[in-house]
This record gives C-alpha cells, sequence and structure tokens, in this order.
C-alpha cells in the first residue's frame, strides 16, 4: 500500500514519485518520513501559491537577524557564550537527520546558531585581523547570495563582472600604476591572492613549467621575511616549490624586513645554483604589523630581475589613507599586490583581491580553454569572461559587498574609517607604554594598529629569575585570553614570536570600537590577571 | 578655515580627525565631501541611536530581496534583461567615487544590479551546474553574512566547525567509508577540491615534496578521462607537475573512461620512468553527465597503489538517491571524493567538499604550525582548530547553509529533489529522441540529468553534403543561444566537444523546473531556430 501511494499521490503532492525501495543504511520509516517530506518546507517557493509562505518564512529569519545585529552592537551583551567543543555538541540537536524538521524548528536552529556564535561586531571584539560588521556590506551580502550566481562568465553574472572590472582598476589607480592599467582578481582570501602571485612569478620566468612542470626548471628560490605570512610557505608546498626553498629574511627590531640581509641571500642563493624568482614584502605583517621597505626591495628586485609580489592582505588598506599611506612607498614598482578589504576596510568575509601589473599574464599561467564554458562563438565581447583566468572554475560573487560599501562610504569614508582605527591603535600605545605592568613587544610607535604587549600581574611583575619571570609570563596571555572567553566580555589574540614569550597582540579594524573599548580592555586584563 | 574645521567640528561629527592634506590624484573637493561623510551612512550602526535607522535600511533592502525572488520564480519574468557589456557600462553608473551616496542612492544601486542580474532561480534557468534557488539556503546565507565569521579556528566559529565535523561526517557516511571515519575540508569550490586530492595524492607517496619539492621526487604522471574537468590539468599545472604529466585516457561513446586503456598507458607511463601518483575517476561529467566504471577503476589503482580520487562534483550529490546511487558503487574504495552540494542539491554558491579515506594526512600535508593562530596553549580541544590543515588562512563559512537546508529537507527530502532532476532529464531525452530535426549526441539514456543533443532547422536538416551540414550545424546552437538571452526566455549550454560541432547540453538542477518548462523549451529553441 505504501508503495502505491507513493506513486500516486505522492507524485501529485510533491510533483514527483519516489519509488520505496529496499532498506538502506541511512534510510529508516520511509513511508512516514515520505508522507511527511510533502509538506514544510516543500509549501516555500517553488511551490505553487509559494509566495506568502515564503515571504513569512524569510521575514521571519531577517526578523531574527535584525535583533541578533542590534544586540551585537550593544556593550551589554555578551561576545560570546563560550562552551567547550563537547559541552556545545551537547546544548542542540544538531545531528543530520533523514527527517525533514519543520520551518519553526528551523527558525529554532537559527537563533541555537546565533546564540553560541561569536559576535563579531561586537565593538569589544578585537581578536583577528577581520572584526566589525558594516551594515550596507552586510545588505550587498545578502542581495550577493539572493542573485546566487558565478563568477566565471559575463553570461552568468554579467553586473558583478562589470563591477569587479571598474573595482580592480580603482585599486590599481591607488596602486599608483599608469590609469590603473593591469589585471587582477578576488580570491577566496590573502593565501590563495599569495599563491596566485608566486604562480605567476614562476610562469613569467619559465612559461613551460605549465605543461613540463617543475622537472624542466632549475631549483627556485623565494624570499620572504622571517615575519611574513605563513601563506608563503604554504603557497611554496603547494606548487611543488618546496618550503625548504622559502628563504626567510632578518627583519629588524620592529619586524621590518633588512635589505642588506636579503642582497645577502639573493647572493647565497644564486652561488648555490639556486634561481631567485620571488620576493615577497609584507605590508602589514601579521603580528607586529610592520611595514617592510619597498623601495629599497624593489631596487635589489629589479637588479636581479625578481619579481616583487606586495602581500599587504592586512596593511593594504592603508593606501586609501593619505595620512598612512606613505608607509606603502614603492608599492607601484611591484609586480604584484595582494589586498584583503574584508580585514582592514572591514568587508564581510571572504573578499580579497590579487591585483597584477602586467596585463594577460594570468590568463596565459592558467587558462585551459575548457570549451564547454569560454565558448569562442558567443555574441558578446569575450574579454569579459574573466574565468578562465582563475584557479577555481566556480568563483563566489566577492565584489558586491566592496563595491557598494565603497559607493556608500565613498574613498574618503575608507579613509576616515581607516585613520579612526589607526588613532585608536595609537591611544592604547600612549595609554600603556609607561603604564606600571606593561611592557612593549618592540620600541617605537607601531605603524599599523597592531600593538603588542606584555601584561605582567603583580605575581609575575616581581619575580627576580629572569628565566623565571619568562617562564611564568608565558602562561599569563593564555589564562587571561581563556577568562575573557568563559566572562565572554572581550577578546584579544596572543602568540609567541621567536624567543619572545607570549604576548598579546591587539589589533583594531572594528569600526564600532571607541576610546572608551580601548579603556575598557585594559581595565578587563587588569581584572582578569590581577591573582596570577 | 577648512582645515580647522576638520579638526575640531568634524572630529566631534565623525568621532575622528581627518587631516586635509595636500592635493593627491584620487581626491578631490576635500572639504564639502568631508561634511557630506559625515552624514549616511554615517548613522547606521555602530553609530549611537543608529538602530532604527539601520533597521529601516535593511528591512527596505530586504523588501527589495523578496520582491526579486517573488519575480524570479514568476514563469511571465524573463530570466534575464540582456545588454551587451558596453551598453551595460552606459546603463548605470557604475563608478566608484571619493563622496559617499545617499543610502536612497545605495537602493536605487541594488536595484539597477538586480535588474540586469540573471535570475538563476527561475524555473527555467538551465545554464549551467548550479541552478535554482533554496528558500531555507537562502535564509541560512544570509544568516552566515551576519555572523561574519572565519573557519579557521573553534575559538571564532565554534557552532560553524561543529557544523562542519558533523556534515563531513554524514558525507562520509553516505560514501560508504566505515563509521562515517576519514577527513575532508569544505573548499571553494570543485577546482580547488580535485586540487587538493592531488596534492595529497603527491604528499602521501612522496612526503618529502612539501619540503624539498618536486626536485626531490620522480616524474610524476595523473591520469583521467578525456572528458574529465579541465580543472585536473589546472591542477597540475599550479602544483608544478605540469599539464603534459596529466595523461588523457579514452572515454567510451557515451563518456565513461575505458578500464583496459588507463591500464594501458599507466603500463606506458611506467615505462617510460614516470611514477604514476593519481588517478581522477569522475562521477558525472560535466558534458555528458557520464559515470567512469568506479569498481574497476579501483582494481587498476590498488595494483598499482596508486591514489584513487573520484571526482564527483556534479554526480556525487546522486549517492543520495537510492534509486541512482549504483551510479557510484566502487566509490567506497576511493581515497578522496570531491562532492559539491552546490550543484545538484541546490545549496547556494560556494558549497564543495572534499572527503578523504585517510584521517591526519590532509593536516600533515598542509599544517605550517602559525604560532598566532593555532597557540598550542589554548583552554579547549585543539583537534576543533581545523585551519591548519586548509590551503587558506581565512576560510569562509559554506557549511551553515548545507547544513540548515539537509534539517528542512531530511535526506529523504534531498533524495526526492534528485530523482525529481533526473525523471526530468528522461522526459526530455524520451520527447526528443524521435522527434523531427533532432539528433541525440550519444545513445542510450543519460546517466545524469545531462542531456546532449543537437537541433537541427528545416535550412540544415536537409542539406546533403556531410561537410556542409556539419559546418552549418554548428552555427546554430549559438545564434539560438544568443536568441534565447536577447528574449531573456530561458538559457541553456552548448558546446563541441572533441570531433563533434556545437550541441545543447541541456542540465536539470533547478527544483523548481516541471514539465511544462521542458516542453517550454523544446518549444522555443523550435521558434527561435526555424528560420535558420
Amino acid at each position: 500500500a505504501a508503495q502505491k501511494l507513493s506513486g500516486g499521490l505522492g507524485s501529485k503532492l510533491c510533483g514527483t514519485s519516489v519509488s520505496v525501495m529496499g532498506a538502506n543504511h541511512f534510510f529508516k520509516n520511509e513511508f512516514l518520513i515520505f508522507l511527511k517530506k510533502c509538506f514544510p518546507p516543500a509549501d516555500l517557493l517553488p511551490a505553487l501559491d509559494g509566495d506568502a509562505k515564503t515571504m513569512t518564512f524569510l521575514q521571519e529569519v531577517v526578523d531574527i537577524l535584525l535583533s541578533y545585529i542590534v544586540e551585537s552592537f550593544d556593550r551589554n551583551t555578551k561576545v560570546i557564550d563560550f562552551h567547550y567543543p563537547n559541552e556545545l555538541l551537547q546544548m542542540n540537536n544538531w545531528a543530520l537527520q533523514d527527517e525533514p524538521d519543520s520551518l519553526d524548528d528551523i527558525l529554532i536552529s537559527c537563533r541555537a546558531t546565533l546564540k553560541y556564535a561569536i559576535k563579531t561586531a561586537h565593538p569589544r571584539y578585537f581578536n583577528q585581523l577581520s572584526t566589525g560588521l558594516d551594515m550596507v556590506g552586510l545588505a550587498a551580502d545578502w542581495l550577493t547570495s539572493t542573485a546566487n550566481t558565478n563568477m566565471f562568465t559575463y553570461e552568468v553574472a554579467p553586473v558583478f563582472v562589470l563591477l569587479e572590472y571598474v573595482t580592480l582598476k580603482k585599486m590599481r589607480e591607488i596602486i599608483g600604476w599608469p590609469d590603473g592599467r593591469g589585471d587582477g582578481i578576488f580570491s577566496p582570501g590573502g593565501a590563495i591572492s599569495n599563491m596566485y602571485a608566486m604562480l605567476l612569478a614562476r610562469f613569467n620566468m619559465f612559461p613551460e613549467v605549465k605543461e613540463k612542470g617543475m622537472s624542466s626548471v632549475p631549483r627556485l628560490a623565494a624570499f620572504t621575511s622571517e615575519h611574513s605570512h605563513f601563506s608563503i610557505k604554504k603557497g611554496a608546498a603547494a606548487l611543488g616549490i618546496g618550503t625548504e626553498s622559502v628563504i626567510c629574511i632578518k627583519a629588524d627590531e620592529s619586524g621590518k624586513l633588512i635589505p642588506a640581509d636579503l642582497e645577502r641571500r639573493i647572493l647565497e642563493a644564486k652561488q648555490k645554483g639556486f634561481v631567485p624568482f620571488f620576493v615577497s614584502a609584507t605590508a602589514g605583517t601579521t603580528v607586529y604589523g610592520a611595514f617592510d621597505p619597498l623601495i629599497a626591495i624593489s631596487d635589489i628586485c629589479r637588479k636581479d630581475n625578481i619579481w616583487m609580489h606586495v602581500d599587504g592582505a592586512w596593511g593594504g588598506s592603508l593606501l586609501m589613507s593619505r595620512r598612512h599611506r606613505w608607509k606603502l612607498d614603492g608599492v607601484e614598482r611591484a609586480n604584484s599586490v595582494t589586498w584583503n578589504p574584508h580585514k582592514m576596510m572591514s568587508v564581510p568575509l571572504q573578499c580579497s583581491a590579487l591585483l597584477v601589473r602586467e596585463e594577460g599574464l594570468m590568463q596565459n599561467c592558467n587558462q585551459m580553454h575548457a570549451c564547454y564554458l569560454f565558448q569562442q562563438d558567443k555574441h558578446y565581447d569575450l574579454s569579459y569572461d574573466t574565468g578562465d583566468k582563475a584557479l577555481q572554475c566556480g568563483r563566489h560573487v566577492d565584489i558586491f559587498k566592496l563595491w557598494l560599501m565603497w559607493r556608500a562610504k565613498g574613498t574618503i569614508g575608507f579613509e576616515a574609517q581607516i585613520d579612526k582605527c589607526l588613532e585608536l591603535s595609537e591611544y592604547l600605545y600612549n595609554k600603556i607604554k609607561d603604564r606600571e605592568g606593561y611592557e612593549m613587544v618592540f620600541d617605537g610607535k607601531p605603524q599599523h594598529t597592531n600593538v603588542c604587549f606584555w601584561y605582567l600581574p603583580p605575581g609575575v611583575r616581581y619575580i627576580e629569575d629572569k628565566e623565571e619571570k619568562k617562564k611564568q609570563l608565558h602562561k599569563v596571555a593564555p589564562v587571561i585570553k581563556a577568562r575573557m572567553m568563559e566572562y565572554g566580555t572581550t577578546m584579544v589574540s596572543y602568540q609567541p614570536q621567536g624567543d619572545k614569550v607570549n604576548f598579546f597582540r591587539m589589533v583594531i579594524s572594528n569600526p564600532a570600537a571607541t576610546f572608551e573599548d580601548i579603556d575598557f580592555l585594559i581595565e578587563e586584563i587588569e581584572r582578569l590577571g590581577q591573582d596570577l
């Protein structure tokens, strides 16, 4: 009877017939489930007359989101309602089942998910380089989801392809390339953008590598500061270059690459028979926020004809600020630049751009001419089918949120937002540099919004034995951080670096933060650490 | 006076001071702009008392989106309001400027963007492998944007990390790995998932490649069908293996890899001194929708100890269907599987999973131990900090939309949706296989929803000269496709393949499509092609 019903009534109810076949390890109670699945959410669109029900459902979700947004900006709420992984696994039914949930259950799941999420928009959330939530950026991301398309061709994403074109050009103008000429792409993050750069550098020097692989190429050497991002090594490992071919250049006390060491290590590599092909300078290192000296580095690269990449994933946005862009002087000499608007410019994740000075190189490097996608007999200008220069086939639309935010703020609005974050970090630096119980990790005013410091609680402050003091100090930041998360009051990062024991790294990219939030952070560190 | 004001009133209005410095090529009319930028959208959150204004603005955007959704499902609207790139550039002001737009202008931009977008949810949009718009998936994507966080650590994405864990395990159970054991990751698309697989295969055989690069490794050979996706070659180019090391195996008339040819080519490669390390079988080829014979392939791989990857980006979802999963028999023998829920399961873009049979390998292959992110002295179970096994550093949250849709439909709901799409394609196949003016590109019932066919308009149908007929036929699909886009009535792909001239490739992954929409497509092709 069940079988009959499922082929008869079933097909009428659902617009399909489902024959109920033999038992299977992941399907049970088939008939009951079958009846159930013809009801919600099967009465949402595309169901006939699904409009009203759909509008109601989506509006209910939006109401949940709007409350969450208001709550996120409220300093009286917690940044996080923290639970350990196995606790959190128990706190809700997260399992995937054969049977459908009702729409009411779906709304409950949405609420539960947000209840235990981190409020990254919270004015006291400082944990990582991307913080804050921009309302226009959010609206744009909602629109992007609704448009649900793919960047590979103009055919399926006409507006977004044009906006990517307009925006990349503008970014290249800001870098300082004549008339904004050049190339570029939005990729799924800074690590992938940096990998693209390395790939292009290799192809530029040895185009045969595309067909013949690394066996056709001499042993290559890449150079980057010891403070640079780990994605340079990750990229080298993936591209078959190997991490040992990434030569780490010494940085000075404030984290900037030392050009003389770069010069020396390039020479050394050449003497050992390596071919130097890639230098990645960092504009805004992850931990110290240091800017490598780009002009000096470019002089060295030019001499040896080495591809100069600038990893400005974190610091590239300072190009938008007349007050701070000097820190990237020389960036216009680079062959490629990574710049992540999802960090300092508060564009919702993901939004990372790779900008390339030479036109056409990306296309030559990556194209495979898939004839089912990039047909050459289409009826429009094929230069707008940009997908074949990507490593990806399908590519998410990351452009619209940046473009719409840029329209809403203007260049000058981004500038004001960035300048404000840098002012806040200067305020923090000034506040703690001579304060009792604090020690700065490096001397001098930070160049970016990274403020790196140790807090020495009373119990550590007066330990005389240097090694013992270091040992105890190493334990302080993790304990305070754990307490922050348990109280849910604020979040800030910590890490060791080289021989330096765990220190706090405050970064400010959250446009919601104020001077008072900085004051709060310091009070909170002292409150949570006083007994240590 | 302007300078004074900007440092005084300005800093009070905006909570920051902006010093107006010397002229710069991208800043003009600074003072006026400065005054303007203190107004919208500066009165949205995080502005004090920004709640009401923010709610109003976001609700206005949502209203625009809700109208767009209803319109998208309406067969009386166009799939696309097509314009050529240079026309579209003129149809709106897309430029990025120094000055901010008003919020009203922002709403106008949202409307313009949607006006010229493709309605990928439209029941008659069949252009590419990912079509349709699921309402629960959309709601989940809106929530994801609002939560705006990063997958790298449990610390910043506790719920999403758990949901990824739960979902990957479930997908591995469905593949058939004991107790769902193994590993995996959500990556930014099928091409990247396939690249991960190749990277793992290489590392598994030659772990020293990570440090020493390809110069430490013999010449490798990868094998895949001539019908496989271009990302296999793209991956080989990027990883330094080289496209020439990707050996294309013959496919039979219906697009399935011929195991005997694979065996022969492996032997040949070994004789030439290559080390076979990777076979990528395709479960659902892009054009024909063919499923390679996985059991036979795995027998060959086992004999030579070669990593077997299954690229199920398109066809992997058939594992959810009791009626169709036999097409992937043997998938449980694979070492890795790509499976894109953003294709056949209609999860909003991007949502691609790589599943890996061996635990721990991804971590060993990709980890770089960044001590600022993956601190070893955190207060929770560090196995939930999954970021170091990724190629990416920051990673977008792609899991929630899949998880929430799965909850809303249940496994059985996905099954019904998939079965329905396959029924529709069978309906199309039966309708045209003997219809006058149609010719199938290959014989027999399609295995996936791909239906590949030529439409021969009256003017081509009776040409006697075979070569001339082919030549004329080659021009038909591009013209009909261009007309479809100009009328905006429907969209379907075409391409040549090997020596076969341009043919239509219908794919059905759009849950909104019905039998009537298939009828419409055929009528439309005939209407638009009758004069050719």
